[in-house]
């Protein structure tokens, strides 16, 4: 049953940086060894991987095995049910590698398979599925975004040089790997901080995108720089602010009074139904994330030193008892590093 | 030609951290594709590998063809000089990885095998013999020991936290690392600031090793710690001061007065015939040597966060110009990771 699985968590991955804020779902449907039908969630709105795969398998759907790595749905939303789709088809058996989180579904699809007589089988490659849509089970169980941090550092821990210079740390690849990153995320936040020393675009650019992610402003201090070029209303962008904002921005620039920590800027993204969430800086906003919730970092390491003092966290620790992580990866991107860190208590989870 | 010399560089890698100040040396004995005998230098003052290849090939060696990864010895030294047992034992033709850059052979052996008729090749794999042994070759063609630093780091850059403690930023896997690292090379170098912050042992405890490196201890300042634990006398250590040495040291601590600057240091280690270096610390002493001479840097980067300001480069540079180096290699070692570094003029030697 996990050779299936795995396929079908291969189709799925294809949809990567489109479906959001869907899951990533892949489907094969097999008679005994024999595959017959693929399909993989390709497009926020488009069918589902369980339609594909009875569309692509055709009459031989008939009595055969579905492997689908999430549940199916059984509500009319963009689509319909793909419980029925399955039910008509005549699938004799479905393998489900996680029930969906999303409260409109869980559990429901699996009962209605049921109900209509097909065999079901819940829990193959579970922990696989939950990573692959980390940020799907995230927002549905916790109620908040996942949270991931993008830092790129100098070998001796520098955000940038003395006069604030960031650009550029990493090197051409890097940067490339980094709008990947953003084109996989609903939404990409900096401090204001952040926007006036280095008035970035924080679009998706260097690689092709169906959608340009939300871009989050958070400004503490009330210094806005209301020129800068991320307020320019080409893409959705959302500016929270603790205090009064006094610019006058075009449309597609969102202002809201938020409380000035991070639970209040997850609060805000959440009822927007942001899923995943990339914080790209500064330091001082790395450090507030780093004290309250990281589900993930993706450090870029330049081979370089700078010297100064600029660094992504602004607390002091004893060595004793750092703020600790775990490698999950490692990898060159370039002439630089990726360094995958994942928070202690997420490996153990996940290795349960 | 070759696969046996890519064996020959296999069977000598097995004598690292045994045979310094020797050059590693393999050995491989083929009578057309069928390996006769092969032989490796397994420690320093023990038989070299052409003998052992010789040895282990008996008869067989004659008429044979002989793979070494440097060029036979022509004088009497701790061993007698292979060129005549190897022209003795009948071999027909030798390929030679690189001429030993030790003026006391360079060429000299090659033409001695020539004058007794065999046919010899120079250069196979050349560049990954001078990479095997680029100690030796640092030594004998620079006159100055290789130069490694290893850093060990936490993810944003510190040294240590803000009370100056740096035990255990990294974990058991590295520290067990870094000495075998310690075991591979000449000589052991730290700060006098180190010795007082820390007071280190900077022996080879934690794997095996035949001999320990020699210890040395730099200060600039003056402020010499003379009850230091490195300063028992147990192990060689030499103490290189800039003033007056104040401290009343048992046999085994050496001292003498340098001229304070990288190239005083590497001086004193090149007269007493250190071929390699490991420094090891602190800030003030990585940032000298990063200004003067650097090798390698071994950079073991822990998954933590400290804060503070300690960093292992304590000048300031613009991100324009930065200090820069290339990754040759990135590992996960343990819990930690382990960034191999290079400077760029060495990668752009090693490609040609």
């Amino acid at each position: 049953m996990e050779r299936f699985m795995r396929m079908a968590l291969k189709m799925a991955e294809l949809g990567r940086g489109y479906v959001s804020p869907n899951p990533l779902v892949g489907a094969v449907i097999a008679q005994g060894e024999r595959i017959v039908g693929v399909g993989y969630h390709r497009r926020y709105g488009d069918k589902h991987a369980e339609v594909r795969a009875l569309e692509d398998a055709g009459e031989s759907a008939r009595g055969g095995t579905m492997y689908v790595t999430l549940e199916p749905h059984n509500f009319h939303g963009h689509q319909p049910p793909c419980t029925e789709a399955i039910i008509r088809a005549g699938i004799k058996k479905v393998i489900v590698g996680e029930l969906d989180p999303n409260p409109k579904v869980k559990g429901r699809g699996v009962r209605r398979l049921k109900e209509a007589g097909i065999e079901v089988v819940v829990g193959v490659l579970r922990e696989e599925v939950r990573k692959q849509n980390e940020s799907f089970f995230t927002f549905h169980e916790k109620g908040r975004p996942f949270v991931a941090l993008k830092m790129a550092l100098s070998a001796d821990g520098r955000l940038a040089d003395t006069h604030g210079h960031s650009r550029w740390i990493t090197g051409p690849e890097a940067r490339r790997k980094v709008h990947i990153l953003r084109s996989y995320h609903d939404a990409i936040l900096v401090g204001a901080g952040t926007v006036r020393a280095d008035d970035p675009l924080l679009t998706v650019r260097l690689v092709f995108t169906e959608r340009q992610p939300l871009r989050v402003v958070v400004s503490r201090s009330g210094k806005i720089p209301c020129n800068a070029r991320i307020f320019s209303g080409d893409v959705p962008t959302l500016l929270l602010s603790v205090g009064n904002v006094p610019c006058d921005f075009p449309e597609g620039v969102e202002v809201e009074r938020f409380s000035g920590d991070v639970w209040g800027i997850l609060k805000a993204l959440y009822r927007r139904g942001i899923t995943s969430l990339l914080v790209e800086g500064g330091g001082e906003i790395f450090t507030v994330f780093l004290e309250s919730v990281v589900d993930r970092i993706y450090l870029f390491m330049a081979p370089k030193f700078l010297g100064g003092k600029s660094g992504p966290f602004k607390k002091i620790l004893p060595v004793s008892s750092p703020m600790e992580f775990l490698v999950e990866d490692v990898e060159k991107v370039g002439e630089d590093v990726l360094i995958h860190l994942v928070p202690p208590s997420k490996m153990e989870r996940e290795s349960t």
